[in-house]
């Protein structure tokens, strides 16, 4: 019995501009989504865009896309595209989200929202228009559907941690440690805005501010550049202007660490480290909260578990216990392995995946809204504000 | 520009039996894999097969295979099927293998291989003859290539541990501790041919041998059945035979638990356990190796990382150290995400299937073969032998 | 204002026989416990005994003994001696400990009981005999009282796992792993008793009986002697009887690790290992305990903390708990320093010695009695007879 | 044999002020000290003095001081006092250690060494005096001594971590999360001087300084009271002057948390949290390094384990390493037990007593002097200056 349509659902089409790094994970997520979930609507991989032809076709077929565009303003045009995801550099997000959403798409934009406040401002202004239309507009905090940061936002929502006192965050790599290493797109200033600050220190905020429900009220800031001139890359990366490259080497314009620490609305003191220089650490996304009731620990690179110290247990049997975020009760898990089998990385773009299409479906907006990328931004520029004058207290407007 | 066929390289077509926890991993595998590696062939979901055909057609659509038999027969003969991907429970891996083979096709049979050693030697002998005809038979013995796990063997083989001394394994799930979990299929002896031993053991017996490169020489086991009677599933279970339900409540007929010792051909010591009862532990398949050189430690609940001491150190800076594996010089990795951004569980079969496809397309055998199969078997026939003699030291002949 | 005596409590008078490293050991203990502790009983380090002059009474000197005797009995006989606590080689205690008893003191024996059960049982009588006289008689296993293991027997106690299913221990060493590492005592049956065993095994044979509450009724093991031969100290070390020693390499005559599966008379089953081939593991003693209810694991290389898995939590935020240890209300610790401010190796000795001069104030017998040790002497011999059998499972009677 | 005078070293006679939590653990290191360590002079616990005649009666008892004092003027006066040892709070310790220095004692003075800089510059100022006549001055920043810190100072001192690049330290508490907790001398300004930041921030701002062996450039801070008033304690402690307990309660006139960054003056960054608040942390003082070649890590509560990775190891088997700080070559080490076991916090007082014995001895100064400590109190100063003045960047003079 051969199969007929394999759904009668209605197809949402995604078409989706990049197709580096970020533009296999979303790909791998489309492809997922509905092998594993229920969902209303049929994920389908329509378009592809990208500058270079020959790549984009071959970024095409690697990764299932019926099609390949190599001018974005053609793949948002395509009547077959109903969603527009964006996987570019942060220097191209406004333009192309503010014409998706002008013509119609959804989008789901990678983070940061945008390389400046004035360019989130614009965007949030487009994507609150378009809401009024029915159309979504989501930001690609993925972190937020790590399981266990799904469950340590509904522990803290539930008032399990009573009053937040303390927020303490970092995100570590050391991929920067070889002064060798080149000068690729994400450490020129005018392609990815900032350095650390925006590519780390926007993850952490978000996810500080989507755990505790609050938002930051001001901080006060350090950033710096360690390595201030590297050789350029054999291969030019893309968006890259090379003016400075007589001994083939380029300055480094954006910030290798950025720390900060701050305060919430809500009274919580908060501390933010964003950088990429701590050798030996990979991936380390660590956040801590510690309420009046109790506390909570994640670690990116155990991304499967959660830390959890209960303060109303008795002394002498509390401690932090590690809660293995593998059990169906658990977001995401139900549709997922046996407990202990655990998930990836990859699978918090299945879950971004998952909760657009529903969103898409309802025509509810669905968190991180353009606004939720805004208030990031925001605390991004209070951080470089800060810094340039002396780690001046700098409140987030 | 519409594309054309995705793929110019010939098609390997995957005809898949079972659908249940395997068949949904299995297909999650065979649809990513030539979407991550380079393949020399083009995986293709042909047809998946089942006995309820409501079912399998709901699986053929969840999990996108073109095609839905009732009949295993029907799809070993479809012209379109390269390839037998084996996931029902071990009382029909014999029959389905053995027939497979007979037709022509490459096999891939879940763990363990048989229910019995002379099933399996049944089916070693099948898959040898079969060989000579270029066909690839293997095990889907899927640990060895969760990357900390082939990482581990590379640098045991490379010499870096020096003569083994210990191997100590457990494998630890708590999913029997209600005594009210329903009696399912992995309960009945004449389904499942073993409990804890058949499903964790093997794992762990395969896993032990293929870290060593070497053998169980002769084991001493205790087995044990806690609980000795459990409520009727509400709808009975794959092959499920109840003939003693008069109050709703059926016989265990396999161990809810086994230990053992035993030594390995080369001299080193090894402890065992495979356990559903162990509280708290979800999967917990931990091995630790040490050898004159350096010991190696691996826990499959934080599959990420492989702890490693290096005996040749000097004593003041020596210790355990944590290998994040998510380098792109560890096996599997580089096909994958930036360090630090972890993989999970289900790309152990992704891995497994891109080796599959290897194997296939350059006709040389992939372990584990058949033959590891059949290995592990005989480990498990010990292993019941010694714990029916009061737990006398029994071969592995 | 000069100080008068500095107690009016009466005076323990404490001889120690033995002056290594266990010699060391207690007394630091001993002269720390009245310092920390409210006791009855003041101890007085009142005479150390030795066999080598020199050697004794530097350690006199060094440990603050205000005598130091060469010859045991004398050391026995003495009147400002209440309390004989042997800390020599397993092969004197039956004789000194048997002495003592009948010279009216009370006793401390280092473990094991004695190398032989013929030699236990004696022990054990001279023991219920002094009993009846209001004599106290304890054998060394101090890490009963390393608070973390009080903590986890008063849980078990408790009823906190529920039925007991699984015990799983092992204690890891390595530093036999240089074959060139000499022939101490420790390697030489005639003095040492046995191995690995005896030394390692005993602890946590000892720890599983205590923590569990239950006694091991069976056992099935192997035994093993990796390095067969080993170079000759420079300087005889006590007690060594060298007759092979042409070459300046004798043979060692105990096990190097000891492996054994069991059954406790409450059903639980266990593993146990003892090694000094564990490269890497330096005092790696490991329990672990699954009961219905809820689980326990303990690791002496982090002895302030112990996990503790409580299955009656709801799964979502159900883990196992890593509890610190050093709060006012666990065992010993309200006379400690404040919570966080951990403990070491040493206190279990300085509690062992609390507990025991309470026991000699009261005349109640204090565990781990002469009775307990035997039950552990019992057990090595199952292990060595089993070991001798082709690993049959043989009774501890 | 009757000992003779235990020993023919000359005496060092130690008069100790102040016997509450710091008094009893340089009791404990006093006795213990000399029993341990081969050491040129005997220490003798001489005098013991405190206010209260009853109370430090009593304290000389437990402790084994020999005369009790209810004078310090008085116990700096004895001829038998070589070595004033200061163990009162922060507000007592210029008069003390100043008048010690000047009568021609040496000092060993708790950390943090004054509650304002000027009053540590005239204890400097004193001690710099007072070591021109061959007077020793410590401060007790125990830390430092705890073995795993040192070998830490021994591995950055040795280049192993390159270029260090940040520095990130915590120490978090929780004994303030209880609203109800009563408002001792540490939350009283007039006494303590500070609350987290003096207590817990002295130790990581002097430990940072020692490790990195670098000084603090500049900072910027926050602090923050959570709970500004608490219950008055039922009895009146040390020094506590209440005039604003009409109704029980009175102001907490300290701070509850500490927060800054700040740059070294070799241009790392730090991060710095001193915190009560910390909702089941006990004793976090965690600290890591990151340095162009290798990053170490160290956490209180694990206080025998350094970790360390070594960034010139090849990618495939590099990671963090846990040494477990207990061989002999480990500083201190060789004293102690065999590998593996651990030692616990008061043993850091042991080895403070056992460098300032030999410092004594020899003449030499010794780490950390009150220069030192000045320094100390400078970053606190700095510290409370940036955070009165909205956090902007403030140098260390």
């Amino acid at each position: 019995m051969r199969q007929p349509d394999p759904s009668a659902r209605p197809v949402l089409g995604i078409g989706m501009v990049g197709h580096a790094f970020m533009g296999a994970a979303h790909s791998q997520a489309w492809r997922t989504v509905g092998r594993v979930f229920d969902l209303p609507l049929e994920p389908r991989l329509a378009a592809i865009g990208g500058r270079d032809r020959r790549a984009v076709r071959a970024a095409a077929q690697r990764h299932g896309w019926a099609v390949a565009e190599t001018d974005w303003r053609a793949l948002i045009a395509r009547e077959d595209v109903d969603l527009v995801d964006i996987c570019t550099p942060g220097d191209s997000h406004a333009e192309i989200a503010i014409a998706a959403l002008e013509a119609g798409k959804h989008v789901l934009c990678e983070k940061p929202l945008a390389n400046s406040v004035a360019e989130a401002e614009a965007m949030t202004a487009a994507a609150r228009a378009a809401e009024e239309r029915g159309q979504i507009a989501m930001v690609g905090f993925n972190y937020r559907r790590v399981p266990a940061a799904a469950l340590a936002r509904e522990m803290v929502a539930a008032g399990r941690l009573g009053t937040l006192r303390h927020v303490r965050v970092v995100y570590l790599q050391d991929w920067l440690v070889d002064p060798e290493f080149p000068l690729t797109w994400r450490l020129r200033r005018e392609v990815a805005g900032s350095g650390a600050l925006g590519d780390l220190g926007a993850h952490i905020v978000d996810l500080a501010q989507y755990l505790t429900g609050d938002t930051l009220a001001g901080v006060s800031a350090l950033t710096e550049t360690f390595v201030r001139e590297r050789p350029l890359p054999a291969v030019a990366s893309s968006g890259l202007a090379v003016t400075d490259a007589s001994d083939g080497r380029g300055a480094v314009t954006v910030d290798d660490a950025a720390l900060f620490t701050g305060r919430f609305t809500g009274g919580a003191l908060a501390t933010f480290e964003a950088t990429r220089f701590a050798t030996g650490r990979k991936n380390a996304l660590r956040i801590e909260l510690n309420g009046s009731q109790g506390s909570l620990a994640f670690d990116l690179e155990r991304l499967n578990e959660l830390e959890y110290h209960d303060h109303r247990e008795p002394a002498p049997s509390a401690g932090f216990r590690r809660i293995l975020v593998t059990e169906p009760e658990h977001p995401y898990l139900d549709a997922w392995w046996p407990p202990g089998h655990g998930l990836g990385y990859e699978h918090s773009f299945v879950h971004q995946a998952r909760d657009l299409v529903h969103a898409v479906h309802t025509g509810r907006p669905a968190a991180p809204t353009f606004a939720d990328g805004l208030r990031v931004q925001r605390v991004l520029a209070a951080v470089e504000a800060s810094a340039a004058e002396g780690s001046a207290y700098t409140p987030v407007w």
